[in-house]
């Protein structure tokens, strides 16, 4: 079973949602993070005609299914999860926070249970009466100045944790590293442009052999602090090089 | 330092955004998440004085710096992030996926660090020139269908990424479970229970002593299954109680 036939195990239900766009913004988060089953229990009608009918809603919105109680939308699901940022009285359900809701959700979906997930509407959430078809309640954490959430945005942050595992997570390769030949190659050449252009004064007999830090010492630390890439090595040779050979033409003009 | 003052090194900076409701909606969700610093670069005015002049519009968003160009509007920060959902073409900046994106932002606002994360226009993103104003890239994964993510979820889902250890993640202590002795009381009530009702028939002198699970062990396995709270156990022992009761009353008037 692969992990994307497993997410269509997760059901969102939106329940009596008033706002097209806060719909279509619920679809096209799990279009993002590759879930594909929607219901909506009474809907608010002209909301959810508007966003079905919108351009460029999508295959999700389409097939979403329509029903008229909670108890109806979740009949078939072995686990019933109702949502809530804000909580302003003592909760009548266990509640998980959103990371540890979303490792339980993974582990029934991979079982090949169905799960459902409910979101309420804008103004007023879930009712009791809603969560109380729910085994449990996950909350996003969220400050107490503004508790309560837009409901896409809330959508989008539980999907995408709930997906978190499905989707690459790693940065791809980056440019290989530099080897040290060409880091030295660098430090000779910026070495020779620092002398060149007169930033480096020549060695004088005067002084100590041997002073604390060396110019060619410290540039060499520079261009290693650098962590250079292979490609940037090159870059930065190749310019050194014009900086170089247009002195060497200036200094001949002279 | 707390972590709330933490937060408000990052500076959430929207790159010519054109649709009022989405920068009411990231603003939004910086509330929900503690963040409070805003900057938007090129706003088209319209919809930044729509945004402003909402009702419920936040003080983020009446606070919010105003900028023409990213170059100013990143002058402060040590660190710039530009995000991208989409990549349609070869990266020209190292890239970062959003779980170790927010780690590496933490580290840098708790060090103290002026951090801007950039987010581009609704329909093109950021440009090439205002990412190279950028240390690099942060890719929040989605899937191939549907790359592009709304403007206002994105934010939310980064920010809430970032946030994700300054709020509480662990679910508040439960009811205590319930005791042995009273699950035992409650065994022993289920059981009266179900011989007063006929669903268990008295022993039967003939049978084996010995069944292979007697019905008073079977009737304890499930009580433990259920893994009750003490709440729910004296819940369910008052039922059971009156239960008994009206059995009696019944059975006396026969």
């Amino acid at each position: 079973v692969s992990p994307r036939f497993q997410l269509d195990r997760l059901q969102v239900v939106l329940v009596a949602p008033r706002n097209p766009l806060n719909i279509g913004a619920a679809a096209r988060a799990m279009a993002n993070f590759g879930f594909h089953r929607l219901r909506v229990v009474n809907p608010y009608q002209l909301a959810f005609h508007e966003a079905r009918s919108a351009v460029g809603a999508s295959s999700i919105l389409t097939a979403a299914e329509e029903f008229s109680t909670v108890r109806q939308a979740v009949a078939d699901c072995q686990l019933v999860i109702g949502t809530a940022s804000v909580c302003r009285r003592e909760p009548l359900h266990p509640v998980q926070y959103l990371a540890n809701a979303a490792l339980l959700i993974r582990k029934r979906i991979a079982a090949d249970n169905t799960v459902a997930m409910l979101f309420g509407s804008e103004k007023r959430g879930l009712s009791n009466a809603e969560l109380s078809h729910c085994h449990w309640v996950l909350r996003i954490p969220t400050f107490d100045d503004q508790p309560s959430m837009n409901l896409g945005q809330a959508v989008a942050i539980c999907l995408h944790e709930i997906a978190r595992n499905t989707l690459p997570a790693s940065a791809p390769q980056k440019s290989a590293p530099a080897v040290c030949s060409d880091l030295e190659r660098l430090t000779r050449r910026l070495l020779e442009t620092l002398s060149a252009s007169g930033y480096l004064k020549p060695h004088k007999p005067g002084k100590s052999k041997h002073p604390k830090s060396p110019p060619d010492e410290k540039i060499r630390r520079l261009v290693r602090r650098l962590q250079l890439s292979a490609a940037d090595a090159k870059l930065l040779l190749g310019i050194l090089r014009q900086i170089l050979w247009k002195i060497d033409v200036l200094n001949s003009h002279q």
